[in-house]
Order: structure tokens, then C-alpha cells, then sequence
């Protein structure tokens, strides 16, 4: 089944806004095997939104609609798409009776504003989405032919909970069992390698796996690479989709550390969560943000005790330990500074393993010998300390979040 | 000047990523005065793209495409529009001159593969859009009606470069003085202050100030207020803003923090480097977030020391000097305790205002009387202590992030 979309709203047009909504539809179609052939992004402006509902439904019988449902002036999807479909728009009041609702419940006690009453108005045959999350009902619409518009609203969490609740459950029962395929994809994480590093290793398999196409995604997180396939159910395209993953794992070893939504960060807290090893770290050029990784993790706690940022050259010594004369010697990025670093954060939390990390975010800081991106870790686990020099690329803040995430990977390659 | 944007790629369309590119572009083409009056996303389907941007063309007479160039088989745009016009493709030395000359600087020495030899095929008459991120030309491609089509890459960095660079300096000829009109507008930041809030305070100003349509934004760092205004020129349109904004900080006083891109961790730096006076932090439930903000403002060394990320409650004792009775008595998020953060941060750090978060981020851990997203927040200022309970909304995500921005918001207001 095809369908197109059409996002509504001046914000998207002008580009205030970033559609994440159109995104958000054509993933969750297509894994239901609903393929969106086209997205078109229009104004508040009823004349564009008819005529551009209009040529979708002509080429698919199937538009999804955003935006443009709420109670002000600027929202005028649903006169327009009634227009198109020869209907008048009629006061609904088991939908008022819900807003005053919502209102009550807020705690609002006054009148509610006359505006709030256009969110009332419906379609005449028209079919309503349920909105769990805010007051602007959806609405299905559908002609004699069987040709329909769903209107939902831009808000993305209202959007999202009325696709779930109302719209899919009607557009399931309209994928028959033998036109349906699915689109699925699984990702495969990579950190420590270059793309074309990626590439080298992974030789015939650099383009695509078993005829899956093979993208490549570089980021700051390291080098994703996302498989994806069309299959006729869910269980043939998982199938298919492990397999390919499983030799992307054995061509690049080490360098894998999960599929999909894994974050190296809980990843390093289960594996020591598993050990009862528990973790603190020392921070320099990354202020926080290593600590900030793990503790985004819930359930950090069992696992990690804390640290010291150690942003000053004086607490580098004051507070881990660090000798005066490493600083003065071989600089505050050096080896020696992120051994002390990495063992004082370990003595003074009394944890098992330390993270230490200095480096030169930049802009400014750097040295012929040592230019920004420099970046020095170390990792003491019960007292056997690893340190390691690495040249990250980027801005101070991408700079930044590599160094984490190759702390993070330092260490789970230690364990 | 109207123009519609095409973005073409099968990733777009399957929702694997997120159109960033055409929010870019309509912004930027907005400050200049071009006006995307649509949108559309297709697939890497030749028939659909030369059909899609050929409509485009036919309404508006200007079109700019995104992605496509690269050298593979799925990249198909460049012979749709070449068809289109009715133009050959041919072989460009200079363009295979400068690919290979990116590979050799990349340290590749191998033969360059020959599907990159698609990325030298230009279409007959075009002119080129240099790309200074990458190896995939641009396109400009003009009928003897004087009709275009710009051909921008997919790349974000490559598209905004070759924007900037090679495509404004076209446009901004072809836009007429007397038609010409710029799109503008200014966000106006408030922290500490609730969206329904902010509308009571505006008063007659909630929807709209001097004509110009207010938008409310709210997100982790507070709420923020948008004005958008078109005019006929850059300095007007600027002048106007001006205005507004100014009401909205008298309506809103203390809660405005600043206008537009102002980070409230660079703006509290800022004001401690005027008094000389210097910062340490002492996280818990943030975990090194509020470091981390802090540390992300290039040259945030001069006022910011450090921290003790005190996640663990031996942490809190041992390292911040914070007495066990008060953890025991009153618990690791009260008043008691997170003001003995704030001052053991300062006396360790030797820092002139130290910072302290106590909190129940989530999922778990809350209570009746300590529900989830309950924070202590705590300002020692050369020994002046204040503190302060909020409660925040959120996931664990959110709710660390306006933790950080909340206590950063109490130091701006407590200097």
C-alpha cells in the first residue's frame, strides 16, 4: 500500500520548525508495510493544502496530513480538506464536552476562550482520531470511492500517540495479507575506526550484504552502519537482517560494539555491573560530559561513585593527586598527568576502575606538538593502568564528545 | 521571489533520516528574501524526480534540489534534471581533476574507484557550484526562459557550504530590489517561568506584539518566545524586532535571560569574568552535566575550576565535607545537604561561588514526598548561601537537563 504526506504549517515552510514528524511516519508506516511515495511540505494557506491533498490522493488514494488543526487563525487543514471532499464542517459536542474537559483538569477555571470551540468543528461523515495527549482531535475522512485523508495534528507527541492509537488500527485492516511487505533495517555500531578504515575491512562487503544495501554513517558516537531490506514479514526481513549483521561483526571484530540503539555508555555499566566492579573518572577537557554519559544511564548508581572535574592545573593536584612536576614537565595533556588522573579519581571514590581524560577541546590551546584535538586517556583497573593518545577531528564540541565515547570504548575494550 | 525545494532520497522518504537540510535551506533562503512557497520529497526514483521538480519548475520558475550527486547507482538526480532540460550528460576533466586531487590530499594511492567518475558527468550548458566539504558538484542548469534548477548534495556541511558559497552569490542577483522582501525574526529566552505563565504576564501581547505573530517555543531551557516579522528590507525588519523584543522583556522582566542563540552557561561565565570571580560545581542527579554546559563555552577556563561529580553518598561526605546526619536525618535531596554541596564544592575548589544539585531524576527513586523530578538547588556566593526545591517535568533526560539550566539560571539571578 502506498500513501503520501503532507506536512502542514508556515514554521516548517520558513524552516523555524525541523519536520520530525515526516520522518517519524514514514519509519512507522513502513515497518507496517506502508510505503510513503512522496512528502510535501505547505503553508497555512487553504488553497496549497487543498490542491496538494488533492494531486496525493489522485496519485496514491492515501494522504496523512500534520499540522494545521489547532484553535487559532493559522490552522485551516480541516476546512480545507472538507472543502475538497464536498463536505460542511458541523459543531461536534462530544468533542467540546472533552476540551472543557482537558481544561477543567488543568486547573483552568474561566470561560474557555470562543477559539478553542473551532477545534469542535468537524467534517460532516468524518471519523475521529482520538488525541490521548492534548485537545485537537484527528480526523478520517473518506470518500464514496474509498479514497481517504488522515488529519492529524503537528504537535509531534500528539501526533505520535494518535497514529499509534487511532491510525493505525484502521489502516492495518486495509494492508491485505498479499500486497504487504515490510521495511525494516538494523544498524551495527562501530566506534575506534575510520569510514574508509570500515570499508577496507569490510572488502566485498563494503557496498552491500546479501543484496541489503550498506549505508554508512559517521558520527561523533563513532561509524554507524545501517542495513536495510524489504522483505514479506517481519520475521523473513529480521532474519535476513541478522544474518547480514553477523558478518558485518565478524569482518570488523573488535571494533563492533552493539546493533542499533546500544549506547557504549550502558554498555560499559552492565558489563561492570555483571563484574561488581564500580567506576569514577577524572575529567579535564570534558568537563562532566563522561560523567554526564554514564549517569544518563538509569540505574547508574550500582555502578558509578562519581568524579572530580578537574578543569583547573590545582585540582588536578589538590583533588587526584596529580604531581606538580608531571604538569610542569610534560603539560597538563601528557601521559603521565592521565595515568595520576585516571589512578587518583580511582583512590579517592574507591572504586575499582579510574577514567582519566585530558586533552585540548579548543578552539584555542593547541601546539604544533600537541594541536587541538589531542586528547590523552587512561583507564586504571585495580591498579593496572593502560594510557593511550588519540587525535580526534571536529569542533570543541565534537571533540569533546569523541573524547568520551573513546574513553568509554577504551574501557570496554579493557574489560 | 518564490522558489520550491525538492529533497530526493530514499533515506529521507523510509524516514532514516531527518530532513534537516530543507529547514536550513528555507531559513536562510528566507533572510534573504526568497520564499519557499514548497516543499516536496521523493525517492532516488529518476521518473519521479524529473516529474516532481518539473512541476516545481512549471509553478514557480526556481527550484533547488538536495542530494543525489554522490557516485552511486542510487544517485539518480543528476540525469533526471539533465532529461528534464533535455541535456546530454558529459565527462568533466576539470571536475575529475579536483576528485582525484581530494583523494590523493585524503592519502588514498590506489586507483580511484570508476564509479566516481559519475560524480565528473555534468549536463550540457550547466554551470558548477563548488563543493568545498566533499567531492560531489553542484549543479546550475537554466532554460532559455530563464527557468533553474540549482542541484545541491545531500551532505548537510556540503549542502550548507556549496549554499553559501556558490548558490546565494547567483541568487542574490536574480532577486529584484523592488520586490524583494526579508523574513526575519528574534527569540526572546526565558528561564524559570511556565508557558501559561508567560501568556498571563504578556497580558494583550500573548498573541501577537505590533502586529508580528508570536510563537511560543517551550523546551529544556525554558520557554522561548519568537517574533517573525517580513519587511521590505533587513535594517526595517530589524528595527521592528528590536521593538518587540524590548516589550517582551518589560512585560517579563527577570525572566528573560537574552535574545536568539544566548546559551545561559556562556552568558553566567561571562558575568563571573566581569567580577573576577570563579566557579565549582558539585553534581548529583546531574552527574557532570552542569560541567559539562559550563566547560562547552570556549575559553570557560578563566572562571571555571571544577567539580566533584558526587553521584555516590560516600562521595558526598568524603569529598564535599556534606555531614552524614543530614544524608541520614534528611535524606541525600534536601536543603540541608545540597547547601552543603555548594559550599564544600567552593572550599575545595578554592572558587569564589560553588554550585550544588540534589535531585530525583528517574525512573525510580521517588516517593510521595520526593516525587520524581524533585531537585535541590544551591548557590554559595562567597559564603552566602541560598537554596531552592523545584520540581521539574520530564523523562530522566529532561529532567537533568533543566536541572542544569535551573541552577545556572539561579546564579545569573543571584548576581
Amino acid at each position: 500500500m502506498n500513501v503520501e504526506v503532507v506536512t502542514i504549517g508556515d514554521e516548517l515552510l520558513l524552516g523555524f520548525t525541523v519536520d520530525t514528524n515526516a520522518a517519524h511516519l514514514s519509519r512507522e508506516l513502513a515497518a507496517a508495510g506502508i510505503q510513503v511515495s512522496r512528502r510535501a511540505t505547505v503553508g497555512d494557506h487553504a488553497e496549497t493544502i487543498a490542491r496538494t491533498v488533492g494531486e496525493a490522493l489522485e496519485r496514491t488514494g492515501g494522504v496523512i496530513t500534520t499540522g494545521g488543526l489547532g484553535p487559532t487563525a493559522d490552522d485551516r487543514s480541516k476546512a480545507a480538506v472538507a472543502a475538497l471532499f464536498g463536505r460542511a464542517l458541523r459543531f461536534d459536542e462530544s468533542i467540546w464536552a472533552s476540551i472543557q474537559e482537558i481544561w477543567t483538569r488543568r486547573g483552568y477555571t474561566g470561560a474557555i476562550p470562543q477559539s478553542n470551540r473551532e477545534q469542535a468543528m468537524v467534517p460532516e461523515g468524518a471519523r475521529i482520531l482520538t488525541n490521548r495527549h492534548g485537545s485537537a482531535p484527528g480526523i478520517w475522512l473518506e470518500d464514496e470511492r474509498g479514497r481517504w485523508v488522515a488529519m492529524l495534528p503537528g504537535v509531534p507527541r500528539e501526533m505520535r500517540g494518535m497514529l499509534a492509537d487511532a491510525l493505525f488500527p484502521i489502516l492495518r485492516d486495509r494492508v491485505s495479507g498479499d500486497a504487504r511487505t515490510v521495511i525494516r533495517s538494523r544498524t551495527v555500531r562501530t566506534a575506534g575506526i575510520a569510514e574508509s578504515a570500515v570499508a577496507d575491512r569490510l572488502g566485498d562487503l563494503a557496498r552491500a550484504v546479501d543484496g541489503m544495501p550498506l549505508a554508512y554513517l559517521p558520527g561523533v558516537d563513532g561509524v554507524d552502519l545501517r542495513l536495510t531490506t524489504e522483505a514479506p514479514d517481519a520475521i523473513t526481513a529480521d532474519r535476513r537482517l541478522q544474518a547480514a549483521a553477523q558478518s558485518l561483526h565478524e569482518r570488523l571484530g573488535p571494533y563492533v560494539y552493539g546493533d542499533d540503539d546500544t549506547d557504549l555508555a550502558a554498555l560499559v555499566l552492565e558489563r561492570c555491573r555483571e563484574r561488581g566492579l564500580r567506576i569514577a573518572v577524572a575529567e579535564s577537557c570534558t568537563g562532566g560530559l563522561l560523567g554526564a554519559r554514564l549517569t544518563a544511564v538509569p540505574g547508574a548508581s550500582t555502578v558509578f561513585l562519581g568524579g572530580t572535574i578537574a578543569y583547573d592545573d590545582e585540582a588536578k593536584r589538590g583533588l587526584l593527586g596529580v604531581d606538580a612536576h608531571n604538569i610542569t614537565e610534560f603539560g597538563a595533556v601528557s601521559e603521565q598527568v592521565v595515568m595520576q588522573m585516571a589512578s587518583g579519581a580511582r583512590a579517592r571514590f574507591g572504586a575499582d576502575i579510574g577514567i582519566g581524560i585530558t586533552g585540548i577541546a579548543g578552539p584555542s590551546g593547541g601546539t604544533p606538538g600537541k594541536p587541538v584535538g589531542t586528547v590523552w586517556l587512561a583507564v586504571d583497573i585495580s591498579g593496572t593502568v593502560r594510557a593511550r593518545r588519540i587525535g580526534v577531528s571536529g569542533d570543541r564540541t565534537e571533540i569533546r564528545q569523541r573524547a568520551a565515547q573513546s574513553a568509554l570504548d577504551m574501557v570496554r575494550r579493557a574489560l
